[in-house]
């Protein structure tokens, strides 16, 4: 009989992002199949329920969820948002800790149970993360990898979209290096259309300068900051996020995204996670592009690559 | 110029429901726009960002919000989801007090700002909202409904098709009357494909009975309990169901789901609100079916108007 | 490497019926991949080339064709519409010669290439085809079927919702039996909503009654020859329903549908491939549905058994 | 009563290309509701039957269809592929006088019934009927444009994608101009996420040079011909093209596409209508870009208007 192998999402961890992130995969159909698992077995029971009353309104995604491991069999993709999350006022690096903890523990569980899936680090902070789940679980860095600043990708080409009044799918834009305080945008290769942003002019809106990008980056920054302070978390940009980048391996894309990865003499930088535009298929992460940098922003690459290295070193890493 | 008015989605109440339902509608397209309105105006420009920035992987919806009631005006359909949540334990009927207070102070305002909308009431309990927004404001019964057992219609089918294996798009049934504990499938009517449910057969699945589908119905009952017990809340599910009535009104379809709205001289039960099929196009409810009811189903309809009716007298409807 | 075995989906035949149904697969993303092949190299070739420079509006669907049938091998679904077609005037059964001649040849050809795959009959006469196709074959009753009904139940589905005023999706009928002149709607299970057909009341519509479903019976018999007269052929309408049914196999979906099989006592008919409620899922049809006939019902079917029946006996089967 | 003004699209000619659009449409869901006009009346009868027959399996998207062009009123947007096709051998310029006379009869018949509707031309040449039509009609150019090089970028994406193993989505590539022989690249801005064109490297593929550049720029010009040659006309990829475009004016998207309309001084060019990238939104193109041109592209684009002015001029615009 032919057996269809449906493609399969795994997500670790039933909190706010965990099932914001199934919720979005559900209603977009990225996945057949989407389990979700946390040590919460009476939280994790219900939160499947809760998706799963929903699917009658949905493709044919299923759910299910549990506290047992085992349910990752199987898995194509396994996204990993299990940890303690961000306080207000916290720095993103200052978690780390715990969370690599809780990696030490998973990680080898979880590549015994799917030892060919990709894995797609979501816990903060992201990039350390992603070299924590390398080093323990000695997966080549194509296949752990971390959302990276797709989030803050998304969240640039929002602000210059609404800026400069065309949709955010015109603009080509996109954060790199850190993701976190240290994070920047590649302006040099930035454009509405095929426009380069410094040279975009209609008569209805004003042209953009050098300081007013500084200032829309610094917005970027400061938007999970902003979100944290007004609800506690952020869930539904980072459940899009992910669900898209999942998408990209399941339907073996070669979509360019910038995802964090394991970095070896990128542009003289290795030993470090960062994200770089990458090419994103049914391999996981393909190819990191050797992408143009500026002089000065080959410079904020660096100090981005030592921010994350600040984190790690105290973790032995 | 060609002016197209794109349909605007109103949400009021920037909960967990709200989200869910603002994050749901954004996913499926549910509107071109959707403004989400809150008392708390740092809480809801959190989430408010928050789903804007997840908009580069979505279409063309857009997502404003504030605190400002006029973000309403021009809009389609408004969903009430403002009030006190259900708490573990607590019975649906016992928040009735409090929410129909805010309703007095907020519809209102709403038809004020939007005398041609339909409205649609999520607050719990959903009938006695529905019974009390339709007093305030004195709009037809078509124009503001609640969305009812739409939620427990979609576990019930989850159930039903878990139980006979074929997917839930495939299982006509339907849960009518309160949305509460005296809700009830019309078993009579319910069927799987063509096939009356109780007459199902397949050589992998024992075939249902009479005690078994009670059971189920109680499962049912008893789903949002389970859930709020392992979560605190329920979001997912009433998130999709909402989105999904909303795009009934919104594309003008003729759709047929469970609605709760006025009843006047219905099988006999006047002057309270139960779930009914019932059509849904842009004018709202456009029919109350006169849907055909078993004489025991017919008496458990009379029951449920008793305990609807019993939570409206002390609140003076 | 984690290999993502994504669904495959094969297209025997790039007339106007085969490119219409990957034109519908690839705009749904009902399938990963979509190969067509057809015995003329150039016309193959321009249509994959047309249906390939859209592709930048749609998913993740990638589209390749050729004359060489090495491309179906891996499939999951293997659809066949190649055939003569049929013309004003010629009834269904009238192209069965002609058409079996090809099977003959095709189907060991594709069973060496794809031994496990779902094999969709499209070409007419269907059940004619499916007959012979699973003799041929050897291949079990399960895997091995025609679209059927499936598209007159489509047809059935419009025209009653157009009358009684509500959206398709909420009119339950289905179309049954030959696909051709003795088809027959199982009208003693129609519904709206859940409201037996005969029994649907509006105030702004006027009830049904046996002769009107007579009627509309007849309306969706001659609603291909109406369609073949004006324009030479159908297509995107049987291109939709193609796409549907493949879909529900490679999403592994357990929705019911009336597809036509080979039947072996159903009702005491065997020996014939007639449309029946029918689960389909990943195996392709899991089981023919025990459905309710009325006696009338009952008769009708016997009838278009003998329809059928004709048809194969010259032809050897 | 709230009456939502739905989307409406209009296609004028149920030929193989409007027919495509209109199936693609209802598909994706593009319109609320869509029209389709023809002369003949049984033609287009049999077309909207065809289209209407598979709604069942799309989303809520109404057609309707037939000879009285009153069923514009109301549009918002309306597609012209009325005219005579392109022939395997003949130049888009050749069929221009024909087409012209049938826009002189029809642009003010359709402008009587829909003053406020966007125009969108299909019919080849392109660009010469929306010069055409645009002093016919006497619209401003933003509301009267062609479909221009939307196709042809949409080929080179696609060729470009698969030379380099990405998506088509993360190639960013235009092509402009005349929509014919004289259309080119803007290759100077082209780029692979954000790398430029030029600079793009992997491992597994060979970096394209300024050589390879051209051979794709001439395969895509060829495309249409090669398409023409195998299948006699091309309908499948001209018809998502223009469902995308049409979305993008109907939910007001701030799109930004190489579309066709009347220029007046762009970098020196007035008098007829060539594609430049162009935002689109609700009032159609809002703006013509002011996109970056290298000396040898700026020569190219002198070259393309006069090729279309060539076309222009014996036929009196």
């Amino acid at each position: 009989m032919a057996e269809i192998e449906n493609s399969k999402l795994a997500i670790i961890g039933a909190g706010a992002v965990g099932t914001s992130i199934a919720y979005a995969a559900i209603i977009r159909g990225s996945a057949r199949e989407v389990v979700i698992s946390d040590v919460d077995a009476a939280r994790v029971e219900a939160e499947m329920l809760d998706l799963a009353h929903g699917t009658l309104f949905t493709g044919s995604t299923s759910i299910t969820g549990g506290d047992d491991l085992d349910i990752v069999i199987g898995a194509h993709v396994i996204v990993i948002t299990a940890g303690a999350k961000q306080h207000a006022g916290q720095s993103r690096l200052d978690l780390a800790s715990t969370n690599v903890d809780i990696l030490r523990d998973l990680m080898p569980k979880l590549v015994a149970r799917a030892p060919d899936a990709v894995y797609l680090l979501v816990t903060n902070p992201c990039d350390v993360m992603v070299v924590a789940a390398h080093e323990i679980s000695g997966l080549p860095s194509g296949r752990v990898f971390g959302s990276g600043t797709v989030l803050d990708t998304s969240r640039l080409r929002w602000l210059l979209a609404e800026r400069v009044g065309v949709s955010a799918s015109s603009v080509h834009a996109m954060i790199v290096g850190e993701h976190g305080d240290s994070e920047f945008p590649l302006w040099s290769q930035a454009s509405v259309g095929p426009v380069p942003i410094l040279e975009w002019r209609t008569e209805d809106v004003p042209p953009l300068d050098l300081d007013e990008l500084d200032r829309i980056a610094n917005d970027v920054r400061n938007a999970a900051y902003r979100v944290i302070a007004g609800k506690g978390a952020t869930n539904y940009a980072i459940g899009l996020s992910v669900a898209r980048i999942a998408e990209a391996v399941l339907r073996d894309e070669g979509a360019v995204l910038p995802l964090s990865s394991m970095l070896t003499d990128y542009r003289g930088i290795s030993g470090v996670a960062l994200s770089i535009p990458s090419v994103v298929d049914a391999r996981g992460i393909s190819h990191v592009i050797d992408a143009p940098f500026s002089p000065s922003e080959l410079e904020l690459l660096t100090i981005s690559a030592e921010a994350v290295r600040k984190t790690l070193r105290p973790l032995g890493f």
